[in-house]
C-alpha cells in the first residue's frame, strides 16, 4: 500500500433476499447479522492496518450514511460521496474514480462491496496488496473466488493465460465475464477448472478506470467530467443532482468489464468468502453448534431434537423453542415471522415479490 | 332430561401440553384454541336445550371464576363451586354432588370436563340421555370413546357383560378401568375390541356417587357432609376452607371408579371427540386447508410449499411465512415461539418440565 491507494465501499444496495430482517428502511449491510458488527462496520474493520480511515471512501444514498456515520465514527465527513439516487454500480465506480482523481491524480482504488463476509483476513490484505501491484501496470484487476459449488447465485469469470510480469500471486488475463447461470451450465463451468465467481470486488487506478468508462461510456464520463469539476466547489451537491438523474443505470460488469481492454483476475481460494446472499448461507459464515444449530441475535434458544437450524431472535426476551425440527431457518422478525426449510431460503425472494403485487408494503 | 338433571363442569385444571398458549394464568379451557369460543364456553353452548343455566354447576378455582363469569354470563353466581385449593378430580366430584343432593334429593348429575372438543352433538344429546336413563337405576355410568389409534395419552375402559334393562343405547358392564398404557400395550387393547378410551364424562345420580364415596373415601364423605350442612349459611366458605386444605389429593378414576359397584359404560363412536391433550389433536378438530394446513388466531399466514402444518397466531398483525415446512406446529405466543414437529408435539411437557428446573416459571 502507498499514500496514493484507497478503498471505496460501495454501500448503496437494498436487497431483500435476506427479509424479513433486511427491509427497505434497513438494508442488510446496516444489520448485525453475524453477531456484534453489522457486515459494513465490518467491512470497514477489514481494512484496518492497510487504508487509514481517510483513505476510506463510502458511496452510498443519505438515508443510509446517516446510520453509518454512526456506526463507523472515524470516517471523515468529506470521504461519503452520497447518491442522489440508486444508478447502478458503473456510475458509483465512476464518481469514486473521478472524484479521487481529482483528489490525488496518482490514485489507486479497491472497490469493495459493503455487504460480505470474509473469513481470512491475512489473506484478504496479502491478496489487495497483489492486486495493487498489478493495478499500478494499468490493469482493471478483479478478484475472482474459486467457487466451492456449482451455485446459480453468482456471476463466473473465466480465466485465459498467465499474465507476464512476475508478480507475487498467481494472475490471469480475463477471457469472458459470464451471466448467472443455471444449474447444468454452473456444474460445467465448475469442471473447466478456470472459472471463478465474480466477487465484485475490483482494483484499479483511477485514470485506467476513467479511460474506459470514456471509451465504452462516453455520457457517464461526460457526467463525470463536470462533476469533477464542481467537486469540492459551492455547486458540487447541484451539479451532481442534475447530472446524476439522467445517467443510464448500468452495472459495472456489464457496462464497462466485459468489454474492457486489460482485465486481469487473481483467483482466490481459501478467502472464506460469502456474499451473505440468503439465509442459507449464514451456515457458512457462522459457527454451528455440535448439532449443527445457530442461534444469532437471540438469547434464548431451547432446542429439542433440533439439528442444521439457524434461529434468528428479535434480540429480545423472547423464548425460541424448537423439537424435532431439522434444516431450517427460523426468523423471529418483528412484525415477520419466517420459517424456512433451509434449501428453499432463495424463495423468500418470491414473498417478497408476493407482497409488493398485494400492497402489502408496510412487510417489506 | 328431567328437572332433577344437572350439568356439572369441571373447570379447575391447569394443564401444559398445550404450552406456550396455555399459560398457568390462562389455562387451556379459556382459550379460543378452535376459533372464536373458547373450549369453556364452547362446552358450555354444547349443553342448551338440554339444561337450562340454572342447572349448569361449574367446579372451579377462584382465579379462573373471575373470567369464567366473563365468558358465560348466564351461569347464576350460586352455580359456582370454589375449589380453595385443587384436590383432585374425586373430591370436586364429591363437592357438587354434596351440594347438589342438599338442594335436590333426586338430583342426578353428568359431569363434564371443561376443555374437550366434541363434534357430532346430536349424538352427544342422545347419549347424555340415555346415560341418565342407566343413571336412574342407581349405576354409575361412564361415556367411553370408541379407540381410533392405539393411544397412549388416555387411560381405558374394559366392557364386561350387556348390562341387562333394555336401555336404549347398547351398554355393558365395566369389568376394569386401565392406566395409560404404553405403545406395545396400547394396540394390544385395541384389537381385543372392548376397551374405550376413558373420556372423563361420567353420568349418575348424587345420592349413588355419594355412597360409593362414603364406603370407598371415608375421610372425603365426612368432610362433604360437614360442607352440605354449612353449605347455604354463614360458615359455608369457612366450613369449606377447613374442610378442603387436609383432603387427599385423588382422581375419581382411582378414588371412586375403579372399585365401585354397579358401574356401567356406554361406549361412543362417532362421536368427534378429542380432549385437545396436546397441539397435534388439533388437527383432529380444525378443518384444514387444500394443503392439510391450519391457521388459527393469525389473520396472515403466507404459505409456500408447505403441507400439515399448523399455524397458531398471536391474535394481532404479525404476518407468519411458511416456506417448504412440512407436518409442523408453528405456535407464535407472546414471549414465546415454539416450532415443533407435529409428532414430537408431546415433548412441549419436557420443554415445561425444564423451563420450571431452571427457573424459568416467567415462561410457564
Amino acid at each position: 500500500m502507498t499514500e496514493h491507494t484507497y478503498a471505496v465501499i460501495m454501500a448503496g444496495g437494498g436487497g431483500t433476499r435476506l427479509w424479513p430482517i433486511s427491509r427497505k428502511e434497513r438494508p442488510k449491510q446496516l444489520l448485525p447479522l453475524l453477531g456484534e458488527e453489522t457486515l459494513f462496520q465490518s467491512t470497514v474493520q477489514r481494512l484496518a492496518n492497510l487504508f487509514p480511515p481517510e483513505r476510506i471512501l463510502i458511496v452510498t444514498v443519505e438515508e443510509q450514511a446517516r446510520e453509518m456515520r454512526l456506526q463507523t465514527p472515524e470516517i471523515p465527513e468529506e470521504n461519503y460521496l452520497i447518491e442522489t439516487a440508486p444508478r447502478g454500480t458503473a456510475s458509483v465506480v465512476g464518481l469514486a474514480a473521478a472524484v479521487l482523481q481529482k483528489r490525488d491524480p496518482e490514485a489507486a482504488m479497491a472497490i469493495l462491496p459493503s455487504d460480505h463476509f470474509i473469513r481470512n483476513r491475512d489473506l484478504f490484505h496479502y491478496l489487495l496488496n497483489a492486486a495493487f501491484e498489478v493495478a499500478a501496470n494499468g490493469y482493471l484487476v478483479t478478484l475472482g473466488i474459486t467457487p466451492t459449488h456449482p451455485s446459480t447465485a453468482y456471476g463466473y469469470i473465466q480465466q485465459g493465460e498467465t499474465l507476464g510480469g512476475n508478480y507475487k500471486y498467481p494472475t490471469y488475463k480475463v477471457k469472458s465475464f459470464k451471466e448467472k447461470p443455471n444449474d447444468e451450465t454452473a456444474r460445467s463451468l465448475l469442471r473447466t477448472g478456470d472459472h471463478s465467481w465474480n466477487s465484485g470486488m475490483f482494483i484499479w487506478r483511477a485514470d485506467a478506470i476513467l479511460k474506459e468508462i470514456d471509451r465504452q461510456m462516453p455520457d457517464l464520463g461526460n457526467a463525470l467530467k463536470k462533476i469533477s469539476s464542481a467537486w469540492g466547489t459551492d455547486v458540487q451537491s447541484s451539479v451532481l443532482g442534475e447530472n446524476w438523474s439522467g445517467l443510464k443505470v448500468e452495472t459495472v460488469d456489464y457496462g464497462i468489464m466485459e468489454n474492457a481492454e486489460r482485465v486481469a483476475i487473481l483467483p482466490a481460494g481459501g478467502l472464506g468468502w460469502s456474499d451473505v446472499g440468503m439465509w442459507s448461507s449464514l451456515f457458512e459464515v457462522l459457527l454451528p453448534d455440535m448439532n449443527g444449530n445457530i442461534a444469532t441475535n437471540s438469547k434464548l434458544h431451547l432446542a429439542l431434537e433440533t439439528h442444521n437450524t439457524l434461529v434468528h431472535g428479535g434480540n429480545n426476551d423472547r423464548l425460541i423453542v424448537t423439537i424435532g425440527v431439522d434444516d431450517m431457518v427460523i426468523v423471529d422478525g418483528g412484525d415477520v415471522l419466517l420459517v424456512c426449510k433451509t434449501d428453499q431460503s432463495q424463495k423468500v425472494k418470491d414473498v417478497v415479490e408476493h407482497l409488493k403485487k398485494h400492497h402489502q408494503e408496510k412487510y417489506l
